[in-house]
C-alpha cells in the first residue's frame, strides 16, 4: 500500500481530496495519504506544487517519483535536492481547455472581432471581406502536448499553420520547422503567433527586440505560454512602432500582473489573467493515479521530465 | 454556344467579369455572355441578384434557369414573373467564411472574451475556471449548407451542438431535432444559440417572445442568418430583462442598420455589418459554371430552390 503525500498549497487540498481518492479507487490502487505525522523516508509519491511547504525533497529517500500538478514545472526543476524522478502534468482537460482558448484568441484576431466589440458607434462599416483562414498564416511556437494539439485544431479550422519546436516533429496538416534557421522562417510568415514553449534558459526572451522584428509588419501576439518568453520592453517598443499590431497577454514575469505596468494600459494589448487552460482536479487527480499505477505495475513513468532540457 | 446573361447590380460586374470567363473555360464552356444588344428571347441562363434592373423574368423565355448570386433569395423566390428553374448560391468559400465567423464568435461567448477586451482596468480577475467546450451547449437553427457546416465545426471543437430544422436530419457528433416540439427542446438548451435558418413566411419572427422565454436565462444569441427571423422589440425586452444575456447580430431587417437603431447602443449587443459570410467571386463563378455545365450535360441542376417552401 503506497504512502502518497500532498505537497502543495494546503488552500488546493479540498479542491483535490476527493478527486484523489476518487482516482485512486478508479484505478484500483489502496493508498495511504501521508500526514503530518508520516517521517518523510516513509513517502513513496508525492503531488507537488510549489507555493507549499516543501522545499527540501532530499528527506524523502523512497519516493519513487515527484508528480507535478502543475503543466510548467520550472519552479521544481531547478531544486538541487530534487534527485527523485519528476513528472509533469499532461491533463486533458488542461489541453482542452488550452485549444478553446487559443482557437477563440485566433479567430478573434482573424476576424477583426475587436473593430466591432469596441466599435458600436452607429457606423456600418461592410464591403470588407476578410481572408479565409486558408489564406491565413499562424504560427505556433512549441510542438509539445499543448502546441501540437492547438496546432492541430487550427489546422481543422483551415488555418495555414506553421509549428516550430527544438527537434524536428511531424504533425498532419501542419508545416513543421525547427532549429534556428527554422524560428526566424516561422516567425517572418506569421500573420498571427501563439507562443507555447516551456519556460527554460533556451527560451527565455525568445522573443525579443530582434525576433520580434522578424514578423510581418502588424502581426499578432498570443501569448499563453510562459511570461518569461517575452521581453516585456521590446514588445512594448514593438507595439509602439507598430511592428506588432495587437497582443494577447495571458502569463507574465510577475502574477498578478502589477496595476501600473505598462500592458494593462496599452491600447493595443489585451491582458487576460492566466486563464487560457487550468488544471482541472478530477482530470489531473487521474493522470497522477493512472502514473503511480504504471510505476507499481514497473511500466515507465508518464510525462518525465528530462532535467538536462527542463521539461 | 449558351448565352448568359449578368443580371445584377452593374457595380458587381467587375469584380465577375474575369472569374466568370475562368470558370467557363474551366468547365470547358464556350459562353456568349448577352448584351444590351441581346433580346430577352435569346437568353440561355441568367445569373441574378436583387438591385439590378432585370424585374421580369416573362420575356426570357428560353432561359433554362435562374442563378442566383446570394444564398438568400427571398427577393426572387416571390416573383410572380418568374418561372424558370432557380437555383440558390452554395458557395463553398461563402459556407467557409460562416463556419469560420461562428465558431470564433461561439468561442468568444464560451470563453467570456468580451470581460477581457473590454475590461482592461488593471484589475486581475483570476480564479475562473471557465466550463469546457464539451460542458457548453450550443443549438443551430437551421440545418441547411450553412447550418450543418457550422453544427460540424462546432461538434469538432467539442461542443455538445444541438441543431433543429423543418425536416429530419442527421449529422455525426450533433443531436438533431425537429418540428415545433423539437424547437421547444433545442431552445431550453442552449446556453449559445445560433440563427442559421432561410428567411421564409415560416421563419419570420421565428425568434418572438414566446420562443425567447423557453432559452435559459441568460443565453447568447448569435444571428447571421437572416434579419426577419427575430422579433427586434421582443430580442430588445428580452435582452433589458436579462433573459438574453448578449447578442450578436450580423443581419437587420434594414441593411445597413440605421444609426438610431436601439441595436446599436444596446450595451448587450454588438452589431456587425452584414459580414458572417459573403459570396467570393472565384468560387461562386465556379458555382454557376459547374451548373451551367450540368444542366447542358442533361443532369438535374444543383441548389434548386423549392418554391412553395422558399428555399
Amino acid at each position: 500500500m503506497p504512502t502518497v503525500l500532498f505537497a502543495a498549497p494546503a488552500r488546493l487540498w479540498p479542491n483535490y481530496q476527493a478527486p484523489l481518492a476518487a482516482a485512486f479507487t478508479e484505478a484500483g490502487l489502496a493508498v495511504t495519504m501521508a500526514d503530518a505525522a508520516t517521517p518523510p523516508e516513509a513517502v513513496d509519491y508525492i503531488i507537488f506544487a510549489p507555493g507549499g511547504p516543501l522545499r527540501d525533497f532530499a528527506p524523502f529517500t523512497r519516493a519513487r517519483a515527484v508528480l507535478s500538478l502543475w503543466a510548467g514545472v520550472e519552479r521544481i526543476v531547478a531544486n538541487p535536492t530534487l534527485t527523485q524522478p519528476l513528472c509533469r502534468m499532461v491533463d486533458p482537460a488542461l489541453t482542452e481547455g488550452m485549444v478553446e482558448w487559443v482557437a477563440g484568441h485566433v479567430l478573434r484576431y482573424h476576424l477583426g472581432m475587436d473593430t466591432h466589440i469596441l466599435g458600436q458607434d452607429g457606423v456600418w462599416r461592410g464591403n470588407v471581406t476578410p481572408p479565409l483562414a486558408r489564406e491565413r498564416a499562424v504560427a505556433i511556437l512549441g510542438l509539445g502536448a499543448l502546441g501540437s494539439s492547438c496546432a492541430a485544431a487550427l489546422a481543422a479550422l483551415n488555418f495555414r499553420v506553421t509549428g516550430w519546436s527544438r527537434s524536428p516533429k511531424s504533425l498532419p496538416g501542419v508545416t513543421c520547422l525547427h532549429g534556428a534557421e527554422g524560428l526566424r522562417e516561422t516567425l517572418a510568415r506569421a500573420e498571427i503567433l501563439v507562443t507555447l514553449l516551456p519556460n527554460t534558459p533556451d527560451t527565455e526572451n525568445i522573443l525579443n527586440a530582434e525576433t520580434l522584428a522578424l514578423l510581418p509588419r502588424g502581426a499578432r501576439l498570443i501569448n499563453p505560454g510562459r511570461g518569461n518568453l517575452i521581453d516585456d520592453a521590446a514588445l512594448l517598443a514593438a507595439l509602439d512602432a507598430g511592428q506588432i499590431g495587437h497582443a494577447t497577454l495571458d502569463v507574465f514575469r510577475t502574477e498578478p500582473l502589477p496595476p501600473d505596468h505598462p500592458f494593462w494600459a496599452h491600447p493595443n494589448v489585451t491582458v487576460t489573467p492566466h486563464i487560457a487552460a487550468e488544471t482541472r482536479p478530477a482530470s489531473a487527480a487521474r493522470v497522477i493515479a493512472e502514473n503511480i499505477a504504471r510505476d507499481l505495475a514497473g511500466l515507465p513513468l508518464n510525462h518525465r521530465v528530462d532535467r538536462k532540457r527542463g521539461y
